[in-house]
């Protein structure tokens, strides 16, 4: 069934605030704002890294990762999010993106992240790469993410699972 | 001679198309999908990576580099192709995109890369930073690749020519 | 006020060719192209990369910036800008987007960036990693760049503040 013009545009509006909402989670997580985290997440949204982290339930617990000490110490140290281009689809009220992160440290930083020191160099290396599934939904506040999953790209066949969700057509 | 608003409409639409095909290259190539390379690709598309690789002619040739066992060997061990914001430009039936692709692999993995191994981190380096071109036609089937060319960003002047076609204004 | 469909059309393709501004920055920098640089700002425009660097103030001076002897050593030597996905927000005549942006070289290239040089493999290394903030005005002759204020994220309070921009909903 056709859309109609106004169906289409409408889309295309969505799927804009999708790239905007995906662009504002490094500046989210690089600053640790745990408030405006909590306000771009569903009351029951999940956010699932694989076995060996927490998954927080709900956009409390979510908000909650923001302030932790681990995490205070990784901004002071210097952290960088970085999002590849991502993959988006809008489907009536629902909308999922795939996108590629990495996150970036200073060379200077050392054993707190289990990365090697490459020097006192101004550099920066690579912490992590990570693949990422984005579900979001269409609430009277706007589009909300509704569950996020994400799985480094070591090989391992979860994180070849996710990206396969971007070739859809 | 201006667009008529249908016709803006048509291009916004496009161009988002064309992100999303932009964005779908490094899911394909991360997960090895030869079938679903083959369904964006014209039939008569050409890939060209420099003269000191194959240069595969036709989408068959193109999706049959996804399987070979040196690419399978790479996925295994974890290999991840991130895309930057890429710049795109549609023009009625034809479109382009200037694009920067990195290609990063875990630090633990060595010599089938011919790059350092930087110690047993759950770290990554980067292998390759190349310019990338893709050119674009509708097809019925709606936009697929008809070309597509890159250079490593070596200092040779090639990839610095292919950047330029972003500068067209 | 609720704007009008016209307007709101008029905004998506705002968003649209302010992302390709952003997409046409790194091959600008990575070919030196002073004169597409002089294009793409206003006249009075201003360019801040903190106290240590000088601080170009209209668009012939941020031009020629692309044309000093130590860039074009960099462009020899190989060297990639690589922009990641970027927060943009038009309202009206004026938008502004806050982006991440990545400086690469070849691991071989050593001092002159003074960062360490890995080996004589095809690699590449990160030089840098920066917080951005662009703001924008539309002219008669398009979108142009007003200023740009960028930061290293290295753990000092000022890239975050920047970063912050991109959390206002």
């Amino acid at each position: 069934m056709a859309l109609t013009l106004e169906e289409r545009f409408r889309e295309v509006e969505d799927r804009l605030e999708i790239y905007n909402l995906i662009a504002s989670h490094p500046p989210s997580a690089d600053t640790g704002s745990g408030e405006y985290t909590r306000t771009v997440w569903t009351e029951d949204g999940t956010f699932d890294r694989g076995a060996q982290f927490p998954r927080p339930t709900g956009r409390d617990q979510i908000a909650a990762g923001s302030s932790n000490p681990e995490h205070r110490r990784a901004l002071e140290q210097g952290i960088a999010h970085v999002s590849g281009h991502p993959y988006v689809r809008v489907t009536g009220d629902t909308a999922f993106a795939i996108s590629y992160l990495q996150i970036l440290v200073p060379d200077r930083v050392g054993p707190i992240f289990d990365v090697p020191n490459h020097g006192a160099s101004g550099g920066f290396h690579i912490h992590r790469v990570s693949a990422n599934r984005w579900d979001f939904v269409r609430t009277e506040e706007g589009w909300k993410i509704k569950s996020r999953t994400l799985r480094p790209l070591d090989g391992t066949p979860e994180a070849r699972e996710i990206l396969k969700g971007a070739l859809v057509g």
